[in-house]
């Protein structure tokens, strides 16, 4: 059974298969709104009667977003559903319900289908999300993962991008660079000297911070609930892109002091000590905001609040950084030093086609 | 511009061109219900009242779905939305909102991707929906395109594929094994002989049939609003395998008059043509119903009818037929000829991973 193919039970003994597995995790309370799941030609749910529907999809595809040499299907998994999950709480949104869609090859393990919906529906899970229906083709040679992703959020509590104000202060959750780091480990592209058990534990949480990453649905939901953030979007582009996409909705520009930029904690460490620095080509200060700048894959959020409440975010919204502040268009988005000091850096987020 | 690679753009200047192009077809009751759309990390829309929420969402690879040696973009995309609408309307509801994702080589012109958003776009304006979201992400060979679609449904509206009851009768919209054969004759796997006008625009027939199919909107939603059905399918993987999903959920069996099952007319018109029948290895009406039973792509709607509303549904709604009846599951599923006596078919719908 366990290296068993596709090919063996073909598309709707896989659509069973996946059926049942995803059926026996719906609790009660979803197994009332779904009024048609898994089987019909579409999905049919209850809605919430007032709020608006909030939707969004996001595709992966092997060798592009994913590699089974550095993750496994499970982990795959997990981190998809996680991307979409952002999406929908950036808005201000609560996820709900999945769409999922897979094209696969023949060859592929059925063990590893199954990891991936368990990634997926232990991710769903966590966050309250039923898969409700999706689709499986084949694929002749990468898989790709398509997730759609339903919720809901209350009217007057959406979050657009365009909402920032000149005045407004930038804030974050959590930290940055961790996970394009990781992934450059990952990769071996980032080769780190030392071997010693210290290095060792940093290397293996940045690696984790890019697999594993986890999105913010309880400081999103305390923004959208307060009505304390003028924009927001999630940082999945890379925490400059992020501040591009504001801006250019909102029509105003941004300041940014380096060093209130929050870097993940084992990123500092191993760019501060002497033998790793020797591996980087620049000042390990500055490649660790490089990471955290053009890295993507992390799913902080990057929001503006109205300079007043700034004191009651950092008061009531777990594990946010106040980064830089809102200023008007003609001075586009600059990195300033302690000195106030612009300071230029060479580098870019991931875009897809220009690589 | 017109030979333009999208790597010239990149992704977000290929998004920017989407939403252009999108947002302009908006209509103004549309914009109404799309508070956020194309640019934002989600989509936020506003729900109809009381109204049930229907989801789906479909897959098609190049080379496996859909080539671009047979097909244009703008076919492409129309057809990927006539699949998706397809599976809205047999579960009874009305479709809405798209979400497009799409992974594509960066060697892909922008002039192709254009032409598939002119697809959908064109086939939705014609149905109501509008595109409100999606993902674009680069493929390192073949595109990718997944359509997600969104729609209403009142409550009690809803058609499962379980409803068949022992005595309905077993009905159909328009004709069938136009878009198999639409298929052979594309991939030059059915070469016909004659050079007739007469020939000749039959095989267009059959290729217009497989390269652009029409939903059957406006059946669906008389059958839908009148109740009229117990039981409804769309007959995307091919009219066997819709009469198996509803015998397996309805627990049920059938028996199906060959002789009753509508032939597209030009596939009906050129297998009795003498010099036609010597290219197929089979007596030409028979090789009609095999690509009638197992073609697939085409988007008819199966659908089972207690027997006292026949009359009113093949008066009220266009373009059905009755092909059979339904019959206590250990019957399983049987073709009749017009003596009822069982016939035995050697073919298969089409699965994915299996062939």
């Amino acid at each position: 059974m366990i290296l068993m193919k596709i090919s063996r039970i073909g598309e709707f003994g896989l659509i069973e298969r996946i059926k049942k597995r995803v059926e026996r995790r719906y609790s009660a309370s979803q197994t009332k709104r779904i009024i048609a799941g898994i089987g019909e030609d579409a999905a049919v749910i209850k809605p919430y009667g007032e709020k608006l529907l909030v939707a969004t999809t996001d595709t992966m595809l092997e060798s592009v977003h994913f590699n089974t040499e550095h993750a496994d299907f499970e982990q795959i998994g997990y981190k998809a559903m996680v991307s979409c999950i952002s999406d929908i709480i950036a808005m201000g949104g609560k996820p709900k319900y999945a769409l999922i869609s897979l094209a696969l090859s023949k060859e592929t393990l059925i063990k590893d289908v199954d990891g991936l919906y368990e990634g997926m529906l232990r991710c769903g899970r966590k966050f309250g999300i039923s898969i409700v229906g999706g689709d499986v083709v084949s694929s002749p040679r990468n898989a790709v993962v398509t997730i759609s992703l339903l919720g809901e959020v209350a009217r007057g509590r959406v979050i657009y991008r365009s909402g920032a104000k000149v005045g407004d202060s930038i804030l974050v959750t959590g930290d940055f660079g961790g996970s394009g780091a990781g992934l450059e480990i990952l990769r071996g592209r980032w080769k780190i000297p030392g071997k010693s058990d210290y290095v060792q534990r940093c290397k293996k949480n940045l690696i984790s911070k890019h697999l594993f990453p986890q999105p913010r649905v309880q400081e999103a939901e305390i923004i959208s609930r307060k009505r304390l953030a003028t924009a927001m979007i999630d940082s999945s582009d890379g925490l400059d892109l992020s501040l591009r996409f504001i801006c250019q909705a909102s029509k105003v520009g941004a300041k940014v002091w380096l060093e209130k930029i929050p870097i993940a904690v084992s990123l500092k460490n191993l760019t501060c000590q002497k033998e790793v620095e020797s591996s980087l080509e620049l000042e390990g200060a500055l490649r660790a905001l490089i990471f955290a700048l053009y890295g993507g894959e992390e799913y902080e959020l990057v929001f503006t609040v109205s300079h007043e409440k700034v004191g009651k975010v950092l008061r009531d919204v777990p594990h946010t950084t106040m980064i830089g502040e809102i200023v008007p268009a003609r001075w586009g988005i600059r990195y300033l030093d302690r000195e106030n000091k612009e300071v230029k850096l060479k580098g870019r987020g991931y875009e897809h086609f220009k690589t």
